[in-house]
């Protein structure tokens, strides 16, 4: 593998990495404000000299004043409460509480390392062996059937209709969850993925509601991860948080049980290496309620800068702050640049022979569908790969574009994808589109 | 609880938090230099200023140039390796190097967030079923016995000898081993705290080389709990490493296997909010190595300023270094406020009525043994309590001072102790040596 990089840096002086959503890797700048506030809380000293006082925001220095003022002696380097420091779970409630418009309970917020820590957490929580299922989309973020597996349950899935731009029907939802009681299988949860990852589509508020009302009937958690909130690049489509839409319904908190995953490492923010993020944990019983915060203690605490950083993102600046023309202009530029690069990427792949791909609404990534020629799919059988991965390893090969088989994901069997980011900086899409483009051609003629 | 709180708060204005080794909590500023460096990562445009430049150490700029350097795009915002920066992990390896004398390998470090999240990874790795078995000192950090128990493996216990300032013994080591394998318990590792906590006593070098043997031959993993490692506090010992110890018996990289663990909360650094540690694993085969690293992947990557931090932990300011002379005031401040502390409780403690109290030679805890009068323990059984928890209760309750019951850690069946750090600044001292005095006496008079 080693060899093989150094090739391609011979030959082409850069990979591509359009496989992570690891946006800052790939150049994003990070967001002023927040980083401003971070620097600030990390070295409090900055904030009381007049000279450095200029170099700064003042909405950001009354920002990490205020926040300082909500951390026990100030000390941002002492372990916080076990479900994060109770200022900065304030502040992220009334975020939320704003972005939805209903108030929330700072009680039922856990902050973390990021999503990954909080959906392992639920897993070991809800299975108990691997008579425990869990309804998991398919395609999926490998996160889950990594977890499932990891906690010994079994992983249930129901397929998007990629005909019809990854829709998330329920009738496959019910016959899955039917065809596991079938099985024996007690299905526990079901998660959502909302915008999708890999697939980005946007779920529509209709069905939204559909989904909660199956889940409350049949007993079930709803696990919504919901970490491309921030990630809407369509016009028409807007996130609607499954908490708001079980809200409108009119149920209120003990009614329903729904955990809402989040995370700094998406949205125009994308702080993947500072592992921030909120669980919220809603309609649990006291009792359970404690299990969960015994199990969140087992590792004392979330980093405070990551705890800092969610609090930020949630709570960004507004109208009539100082930073907030700065803030508005970095943020629309990002979502923008992904908006473009999304475009350029679906339709030169739509182009392409043997390719379909739906329109990307949220999230940070294409979905392309290959149609690959039985010869492919034979020479993939004898390398022993996944046709899937024998296209990714070719075109990295003779691109160095990387992206990652659809079989990371699942995928309705006998159907092959790749997933591509939409995260590289814009002057970079050309070159990838002109690549892959002349790659494909050349593959699909020497399998034809 | 949060009456019982509200009452002390009225009535003492202050509890004294003497549980956790939390120092920030208690006043303990941060070391300059670190935060410097932190500072100038999280917004690098800082450096880039003359106006700033004159409010931060050059070497703390050099640093963060440095650091920024070897991350990838200069992002600290992006995911790293999954077992950390590769920059940062070699600059961790040259600090343990120039601390042990014996270069060692990048490739064997992971960078993780804090001590408890790579115990926990090694218990899993370790522990197949409840025959697996794991030995611990007693007492011992709950770290060991509650991950053992998490997944769900046998806690092995090997009693340190109170009369002999906590000794660790190896017959008693050896007849535990024996006593397990009766019960066909497969012993898999041996844990061992240095400096020890909650005990506090830190280990002679022929100590070391004598439990290596032992790991050798009895072919146990070396588990060595290393975080107190620049907390010792008295002049006649020296802290070496298990690593070190292993290397100057001749041992070479395979023979032995061996994980050592840091993290960034202890020491005279303390920041136990920023999650930052690591874990070097040493001996294993390659595929095990493998398997260690995919768990490790399992959670994408540690925070990356706790990853930052854990560089600068292990390569502080030398001599020469601008920062220097400021960064050995702050760290020889910082403990010899410890050894003061330590001191006045140690002696204060030893000199109440049925307490003994053995010196602190490293850590940040007093480990006191109580003689309880068999009327508190009767009356301990009547509020079914054990008996070090009624008087920590009862400590509390007319002191505002709180400290851990023994029990939390696993003592000798029948005796009592509580768990006291010797954290607290110095002015608090002697308030906390007159209260715990009066209640003592107070209590001791009450059930004679």
């Amino acid at each position: 593998m080693g060899t093989f990089i150094f090739l391609h840096l011979v030959f082409f002086w850069q990979i591509i990495y359009c496989n992570l959503g690891n946006p800052q890797c790939l150049g994003q700048q990070p967001i002023t404000f927040f980083r401003e506030v971070l620097a600030l809380c990390e070295h409090p000293e900055l904030m009381d000299r007049d000279e450095t006082r200029e170099f700064f925001s003042p909405d950001a220095i009354a920002r990490a004043k205020e926040i300082l003022d909500t951390v026990p002696s100030r000390a941002i380097g002492a372990y916080s409460h076990c479900r994060g420091n109770k200022g900065l779970r304030d502040a992220v409630a009334a975020g939320i509480g704003a972005r939805d418009g209903f108030p929330n309970n700072s009680d039922d917020i856990f902050l973390t390392d990021g999503a990954t820590p909080a959906v392992h957490m639920m897993m070991q929580f809800l299975i108990r062996s691997e008579k425990d299922g869990i309804l998991c989309p398919v395609p999926q973020c490998p996160l889950y059937s990594a977890s499932i597996c990891f906690h010994g349950g079994c992983f249930v899935p129901y397929y998007l209709d990629e005909s019809r731009g990854w829709r998330l029907a329920l009738f496959e939802v019910k016959k899955q969850l039917e065809n596991a009681r079938y099985k024996e299988i007690t299905v526990r949860a079901m998660v959502v993925i909302n915008p999708g990852n890999p697939t980005g589509q946007v779920l529509s508020e209709l069905n939204q509601r559909e989904i909660v009302e199956f889940c409350k009937k049949e007993g079930l958690v709803l696990l919504a991860d919901e970490v491309y909130q921030d990630n809407i690049i369509v016009e028409d489509k807007k996130f609607n948080s499954f908490r708001k839409i079980v809200r409108s319904m009119g149920y209120g908190n003990d009614e329903l049980t729904l955990v809402s995953f989040h995370s700094v490492s998406k949205g125009y923010y994308g702080e993947c290496g500072k592992r921030g993020g909120y669980m919220e944990a809603n309609g649990f019983q006291p009792e359970v309620k404690e299990q969960i915060y015994k199990m969140a203690s087992v590792n004392l605490c979330a980093n405070v800068p990551g705890q800092i950083l969610t609090s930020l993102v949630m709570n960004p600046p507004q109208v009539g702050d100082a930073s907030y023309e700065l803030f508005t202009k970095e943020k629309d530029e990002i979502i923008s640049s992904l908006a473009k690069c999304a475009k350029e990427l679906e339709s030169a792949l739509n182009s392409f022979e043997g390719v379909t791909c739906n329109k990307v609404e949220g999230g940070m990534y294409l979905f392309p569908r290959l149609f690959l020629p039985n010869m492919a799919i034979e020479a993939a059988k004898a390398d022993q790969e996944a046709p899937d991965a024998f296209y990714a390893h070719r075109l990295l090969d003779a691109t160095g574009i990387v992206v990652v088989p659809g079989s990371g994901f699942a995928q309705v069997p006998g159907t092959w994808h790749v997933r591509c980011t939409i995260l590289p900086v814009e002057e970079k899409i050309q070159k990838i589109v002109s690549r892959w483009k002349a790659f494909h051609k050349e593959f699909m003629n020497e399998f034809h």
